[in-house]
């Protein structure tokens, strides 16, 4: 009979890191040759185990472990990685769920099914779009919308997906996997620097933060840098700039964050004003009306500043996703979870995004479970975890597997 | 017998464009088939007139009007382009040489020779180094560091220069084309506002602007921009913001120029905090004095902003150019000139680099005219000039040969 053994996730991690990782960090970008290694890998550690393995018509692949009844709780996690990622974000998730699989599955059928589920394409890498496989479940997969986005390649989407035997208009058939879920967990590192702040191994997360994200554009008028005054320049870069640096103080002043993490200039040459800068901005917040207040100030210095420096300004909205609030008694069967195994736990929101929104939103009472990072790295070769931390987790996330199951048992039988 | 016809050089570039332009703007890049097509119509335009024309070792195409002594006066220009680029930056300067050739051509055998070059490869538009032809003949050409430079489809410099019959071990011979020369003249249009905004057609230059031109690279710690908290950021964009702000800054105090033409984010997605930003920085004045100053105050400010917002910077130069002042006699005589047609004239620094530089630096007596621009514009298809002006300017440069003559006659019979 085989127990929970946290250490032998701890080793198979590093096993995978060794088979998909080069010296510049991990290399399991979804719809790739490494990535598809990586899953091979993967279902492998599953032959011996009394579960059925699936993949659907979005590509994620299901590990199922047949209980007394249909109704299953999903464990959810991504082999799919960043370019350059660590070697724990999406991983550990998968990792940790196969070892709750293995410890239910040999103590017999358990009384509610159990699957682990790899979604695909979690991290958006390659297309700009993440969450590819989840969203498709949830039905917030508009293939109309998806099909003709290109990678750096020119690849379609919808060619390399097919590429992967995943075709397009049939990915939303997935759906049908969520039909049977009471309930989906999420193990997950922090990918912050708060825990490792606070001196503490794990949080439960209430929910996920709204997002407003934004392609804006200044355009003034491209000039010879030699030959141009200074005072008859209208320079979109110095407006961005001062934006830019607005954008920081709007977010320290809303308790949120503001993130510019890509800036261009048109032409961009070093002999002449740009004609064009143009900024991508990130403000994300808890709650959705502190949200809107940072995005309408944004909106306003932009304007002002654009008035200020004789620029134009136009905005393109790339995303805006309300606030997630994960399920209140989930994320107290998480809490009990943690404090279980750590004696203490913390409640907080997640910034970045995860599968896990996309079961919320499919209506599935959801909650995530966080664990520190080590200097608040992520999508980054530096990224690491505690090696204690990490069978915490897997220790906490199986105690969460069994509280699960009791409290969608006792809510059928009520 | 021909007589200067200023409307004629106005319709010849008209010509030009209609040959070598789209509605994007000139196409003339240096080394390339459009540029070879502009080069080839310009030699057809002087087979009636008694000159000999020739190609050097740089590409260099020397039109040469044999005067009774080998000394001989330099008309420059060049017909290459930008990409996009305008009918007049370059193209004026021949053409309206020219029209002197005609004239002089026209009255006989001058007492000296005259020459106009159109210098290959001024604007650097395809290889990032501009004045190839004209530094090849002054001697500021190192083949070696300039081999291996690559435009934007990976071809090296040495490769694309091959191609057009230049071979860049040889192109040095080229500086063989100076040893007569006892004057250079170039003609050009202003690329900037200053004579529009003064109500004036044409000025002297006095010189060139001498240039700091440098990489900086700001690093900070690429983080997630969903999880990291405002104050554990170290963002090298946020740092370089205020940089580029503090660059417009100094020049306002400096009374010289500053420009960010250029801004990498790196990785430069919209979902995390850059780790890297990279701004090109370009500070011109017209006394080494000030300049030298003004890029003090520059690495201050980049050194202390960088230590406010914990991040790391570090500078690569790219260029650092000496002002250039042109010789003061000639100086007076183009003034001359100006005042003969246009009844006032002017005197200013360029901004802006030109072949007269290479020549200055070859220790010959150069000067320039400028003729106003419409709207400072350069580099770009709306670039324009009064015709009145164009003719003016025609009448001015040709004036000034005669000058030149008179007064390099007058030092050599001294």
């Amino acid at each position: 009979m085989s127990a929970l053994d946290p250490q032998r996730t701890v080793r198979e991690l590093k096993e995978l890191r060794a088979l998909t990782a080069t010296a510049e960090g991990a290399k399991r970008v979804a719809w790739t040759e490494t990535w598809e290694q990586a899953r091979s890998w993967f279902v492998e550690l599953t032959v011996d185990l009394p579960v059925e393995v699936e993949r659907d018509e979005a590509g994620n692949i299901w590990t199922t472990l047949h209980g007394e009844r249909p109704e299953s709780i999903i464990i959810g996690g991504h082999l799919d990685s960043v370019p350059g990622g660590g070697w724990l974000d999406g991983s550990l998730n998968v990792l940790a769920g196969l070892e709750s699989l293995r410890r239910l599955g040999a103590a017999g059928t358990p009384a509610l099914t159990v699957r682990v589920v790899d979604w695909a394409d979690e991290e958006g890498a390659r297309f700009g779009r993440s969450l590819i496989g989840s969203s498709a479940c949830s039905g917030n997969f508009d293939p109309d919308e998806l099909r003709n986005m290109r990678d750096s390649d020119g690849t379609r989407l919808a060619d390399a997906l097919a590429a992967h035997d995943v075709d397009i208009d049939r990915a939303r058939d997935a759906a049908r996997q969520l039909e049977t879920a009471v309930a989906s967990l999420e193990l997950h590192i922090e990918q912050g620097p708060v825990l490792e702040r606070l001196g503490l191994p794990l949080a439960a997360v209430v929910g996920t933060t709204g997002i407003e994200r934004h392609r804006v554009h200044f355009s003034g008028q491209s000039a010879h840098a030699g030959s141009t005054p200074m005072i008859d320049r209208r320079d979109p870069t110095a407006a961005a700039a001062r934006f830019l640096l607005e954008i920081r103080e709007i977010a320290l002043r809303g308790g949120g964050v503001g993130t510019v993490g890509r800036v261009v200039t048109v032409p961009g040459i070093v002999t002449a004003v740009a004609g064009q800068c143009i900024v991508e901005i990130d403000q994300r917040h808890v709650e959705a009306e502190p949200l809107s207040a940072m995005h309408a100030e944004a909106r306003n210095a932009a304007a002002s500043i654009a008035k200020e420096e004789r620029v134009d300004v136009e905005w393109e909205q790339i995303l805006r996703l309300s606030p997630t609030h994960f399920d209140e008694e989930l994320i107290a069967l998480c809490d009990e979870a943690i404090h279980e195994v750590a004696g203490q736990s913390h409640r907080m929101p997640s910034g970045p995004g995860h599968d896990a929104i996309e079961t919320a939103r499919a209506g599935i009472p959801t909650v995530m479970m966080f664990v520190q990072s080590l200097r608040g790295l992520s999508h980054a070769k530096e990224e690491d975890t505690l090696e204690e931390h990490i069978e915490l987790s897997v220790r906490a996330l199986d105690r969460l597997v069994d509280k699960t199951m009791n409290w969608a048992l006792a809510a059928n039988d009520a």
